[in-house]
Parts: structure tokens; sequence; C-alpha cells
């Protein structure tokens, strides 16, 4: 079988240049007779990565010098954990957090905050089935919260922000597992932003954390050492072991997306191939998706076939013809077609063909 | 260059083999069309890599079945605080640890429990600078510990456990993340083993956890879902997106060590490669090697030059001939010389034949 376009959610497609670079460096690194998996961490060879992986994606993100990069495990569902046990403590006991739902994973994130603070739902779209985000001034925020959380991009509702919030002082901490480097971004109005990998940047199995200077060493005295920011960030992401073979993997995709253009020409990409979709979904009535445009996430499209016994033959069918991992979330049904960086227009532009297709076939 | 004889401590070397059909099989993991670092971990694909990764651990292991295994993220670092989270919520509060000291990684573990429980250390070999390990009549247990923690192998001071101790009912916990699957233990002995994969097993980035059923169920309630083994058993391993490409290159070498044989045949290999090394250490003062027989790891063999300023010169000269990563730890200095299953005989041959010629050349 032949590669296949993959609108996988996570972990999801990578470019076809990082897996070929990465087969043809497998056995024999730049000449240095090792595979990266096989690589002491403190040798030369994986400190050089390790340290052009860093500058690329400060690069990348334009990240001012007062924040620390950080390469953690654990991915975005850990975090939720470590994020409040690092920056509760900047307050007196018990902190109050403020959170925005906007969906399954904010949801997580605000199940979680509980074990380490008091949680305050500050705004929610739960009332129309997280299909929307909250506008800012409906937002009931405590003065002295230790931060505000949100999830920039829920990837099962499919439901992005188009704003980055004021909270004047309040530390404004996100969560952009997938939308990270998707679209140009003011790092500086964020105290803290995380996110799992494995959707718009590598393989699973690396967390980027970056975080402000003054949100470290106040972690909770029960926050495990290897979790506590302010010692990973001392040990430069070598307190423990890092994954050093996702982290090269990143490594190559931030060069790659460099090549690109950087993450202004990416956006551009992701902007063209989000329009197709939606545009496409708009003018047609067999399809529907329920998000207000300017709430519509460019990384993942749900849609819905307006007859769902089709479902399972649509699902087939995609296969057939190398369009995979189509289905939706089971928690909303229908179908979604994740469509980060690493996917082509190439990939939407047949996944629209084939849609328009069955439309024809079945509508 | 050629590939090289890596004697890193960690990561580590992996099987030619393994690295060969990991390089072969990145672009499209059989047929499938899709690199296995892009697969959904929830898609048929994947689910079979993990399922035959956990039927392959089980069955090199001989794992009875009221034992989960778990693959989790942070290395025996994080499980530093994962495993007192775990455990302690099984006693009253505040719960006792008991200890066996016997070097880095014993320490740095033993510092860690002090954020969840009392320590109490009930034997140590800091007497003699962690060169030994103390003889299970002198270890001064707590009757009602929650667990005794040992350090199955101290991978910078190459000193191995050469038998399991008896602590009656008391649960016994081992770190073997430098010796795992290097020789053949009885799990129904502990009740739970922990080890990071970037040793003996595979890359950096994916943590085993073997743990008895009647251990799982009473995390702290600080202790972070993603690392509540209870929940992570409950979602086998995939609470939080499993680390998929390590996970798939441990898989790859558990195959590879069922192709030698198993766990009984990898100890075979494992003593000779052992002997060959001890036994030319000591029929020669030019090197040195300070643990007691039965003691000396396997695994990790640390030594000196009795003429320390040719230090520089062994490392730079064992480099030119293809043999790297012999620098001892900082802490202890001199050279070491790890040796895991990966490591072949040929490997350990290669070494001893160069020390020979640079004793000719400077003894």
């Amino acid at each position: 079988m032949k590669r296949v376009y993959n609108f996988s959610p996570g972990p999801a497609a990578l470019p076809q240049e990082v897996i070929k670079q990465a087969a043809e460096e497998m056995t024999n690194w730049r000449g240095s007779g090792l595979s990266v998996m096989e690589m002491s961490h403190r040798g030369r060879e994986f400190t050089e990565i390790l340290a052009t992986t860093k500058a690329d994606l400060r690069s990348l993100l334009s990240i001012p010098d007062n924040y620390k990069v950080l390469l953690m495990q654990g991915g975005a569902i850990a975090e939720n954990a470590i994020v409040p046990m690092n920056l509760v403590g900047h307050k007196a006991q018990p902190a109050t957090i403020d959170f925005v739902n906007t969906g399954h994973w904010s949801s997580k994130t605000i199940e979680e905050a509980h074990k380490y603070a008091k949680v305050n739902v500050a705004a929610s779209s739960e009332d129309k089935g997280f299909t929307y985000v909250p506008a800012r001034d409906t937002w009931k925020l405590t003065p002295d919260a230790a931060y505000v959380h949100i999830c920039t991009n829920e990837t099962i509702g499919g439901v992005e922000f188009d704003f980055t919030p004021d909270v004047g002082n309040v530390p404004l901490v996100a969560d952009m597992s997938s939308n990270i480097l998707s679209r140009e971004i003011d790092i500086s109005k964020y105290a803290v932003i995380y996110a799992g990998a494995q959707k718009n940047i590598g393989p699973a199995g690396v967390t980027i954390v970056i975080v402000r200077d003054d949100m470290l060493g106040h972690a909770l005295p029960i926050c495990p050492s290897a979790f506590d920011w302010q010692q990973v960030a001392e040990h430069d992401s070598m307190f423990n072991t890092p994954p050093t073979y996702p982290i090269y993997i990143a490594g190559l995709t931030f060069q790659w997306m460099k090549r690109q253009g950087g993450v202004a020409a990416m956006e551009q990409v992701n902007i063209a191939k989000a329009k197709l979709m939606y545009d496409y979904l708009d003018s047609t009535g067999f399809y529907l998706n329920n998000v207000p445009a300017a709430n519509r996430s460019r990384m993942n499209v749900p849609f819905f076939l307006k007859d769902e016994s089709l479902n399972s033959k649509f699902i087939a069918e995609a296969d057939q013809q190398g369009l995979v991992q189509l289905k939706g979330h089971s928690s909303v049904g229908g179908m979604r077609a994740s469509i980060y960086n690493a996917m082509p227009m190439e990939g939407v532009q047949a996944l629209v063909a084939f849609m328009k297709d069955f439309e024809k076939k079945y509508g």
C-alpha cells in the first residue's frame, strides 16, 4: 500500500520530508556511528540536537528571553496536574484557579485541578454543546486567582480561540496542544503555554512547556521533582533522562517549518486548507458543521453526514481511497478531519473531492 | 564512519537488528501507509503493537496473571515520586518506607521519598563508598513499613544484587532500570518492579511498571491521575497518550530477545561478557575495580586506570577505535563500560583487546 493521507487527531501525520530524513539517519546519525536512539543524552551529539531544537522553537515562536523552554513528559494530561502543582504555590492556600470551559479538554483540565485548588469556571459554552468560545466580556474572573486557564483549540469540538484574552495582571495559562505553531501568537501575553507534541509538532512522548521566569520556583512541596518546572529549567530539561528520540523528531519538524517559511507561512496554508473544508461544508446540506465561523478550528474540522446511516459507508470508502482516521470522537460522533501543519493542501483537496463524489453518489 | 561499539550507560546501544528493522519500517509500517510515529494510539495498528509488546514482556519475564504491566513516562526519576504517591496510602499517614542505600540511584530515590513519607534507611553501603550490597541479616527493617525499596543494580557504582531479599509480608519494590531482562528473576517475590527503558530495553521515554494487583487503588489524593497506577491500569496505559514510538522500539527489542532464546539465554551471554571484563581486570595491576566479586554488576563495569594521568589518552584512543562512551560518571571518575543485553560479545572482546594493547603501550 502506498502512503495515505492521515487525518488522525493525534498522534498525527508528520511531514513526509521528516519521516524520510529520520529513516535515512536511523542507523548512523551524520557519521556518528550511532542511531539517535542510542545516544547518551549528555553526549556531544545529543547536546547539539537538543540545543538546536530549542533554538529553532524559540526562533519560530519569537519566544522572549524571559521565558524558559522546557521539554517534559506526560503530555497535556499530565500537565493538568503539573500546572497547578507549579502555580498555586504563588498564592496563599487554598488558591483559586479561573477556567474557561470550551469542551472536552478544558473539562478534563478542570476536573484534575480540584486536587490542588479551588476551581472557578469563569465561563463555559456547555449551554450549546461546547460549540463556541464565550466572549471575553462574559467571563466572571476571580480578582486574586492563581491563574486563568484556557484551551486555545478544542480538538474534539473543533472550536478555536480567535482572540487572546486580556486578563489583567493574573497569569494567563494556555493548553495549545492542538494549535501551537499553526498561527502567529504573541507569547508575551501568556505566563505559561504547554502542548503535547503529538499533534502539530512530532511524535508522542514529549511535552513543550514555555514558562515565564517569574512563574518558576513556587511549586507545592508535594510536586514531584521531575515535574517541578524550576528543577527542569535548572537542569536544562535533563533532570530526568529526556525522551531523546521524540525530541529529535520534533527538532526535524521545526527545521521543516523553517524551510516552509516559519509560522506566518504555515498560518497562510492553514487558513487556505480550513477555508477549502468549511466553504464546501457551507455549500451543501449533505454535511453539517455547527460551529460559528469565528470559532471554527483551523486544525480540527468536525462534520456530520445529515444521513448518519451513511457513516460507516463514508469511512469505508474514504479508507479505500487512502483517506484514513476520519471517524469523529466517540463523545460527539460523526466525522473529523484533523489538518495540522503536516497535512498538505493536496490532502485536503483529496478529501473534499472524495466528499463531493460521495455526496453525488448518495445525496 | 562505520557503526561503533557504544558503552553508554543510557540511553544505550540497541540491537543492530532492531535499528535496521526500525529504519526499514519507518516510512510505511507493514503496508499500513503510515509511520508508527503517525499512528493514532487508538487505531488498530498501534493497538496491535501495544498488545504484542505487553504480551512479549509478560512471556519474557513470566509475569504472573495477578500483575499488571503499565507503560508510563518520566523514567525511574519520576517513579521516585510516583511509587510513594501510589503506595503510602495503603497505611495510616504518615507512613514509613524502608530503603536500602547502595549508591547514587538509591540515594536519589530516598531523597525524593521525604516528600511523601517518613524514611528509614534500613541498610547502607555508604561506609565503603557504595561498593557493596549490605547482607540481608544486617538490615534494620520497620515492622509496619509501607514497603521496602531496593535498587537491584547501581549503574554508577557497578554494584548489583546477587540475591532477592526476603522481607516477609512487607511489599518489596525494586528499581530495575539497569538490569531488567538481563537475568532471570522471580517476579512473585516483588510487589512492584519499575524500570526506565533506556538501558536494557529501548529508547528513552517509556517506563515499565510491573505491579501486583493488590498494590493498586490507594494513591494519595494529590497523585496526578496520569501517574495513578489504578487509572493507568484501567485505561490499559492509555489514560494519557502513550509514547508510541518508544513503545514500538521496546517491542522490537522484546522480539529480538525472544529470537536470542529469551532471558535465560541473554543471562548466559551476560555472564560470559562480564566474566571476560572482570577476569581481565583481576589479572592486571594496570586497571582496578573495587567491588567484591559477588556484588559486581554484569551490566555496568566501572574501572580505574592506576595511573589516572592516562585517562584522557585512554578515552581518546578508545574513541579512535570506535569504542565510545567509556568515561565514568563524574561522581566517581575513571571509566565505565556499560554492557547491557544489546552489547554483543564482540564489543566486549574488542574493548578488552584495546585495554590490553593500551596496557602494553603505557604500562
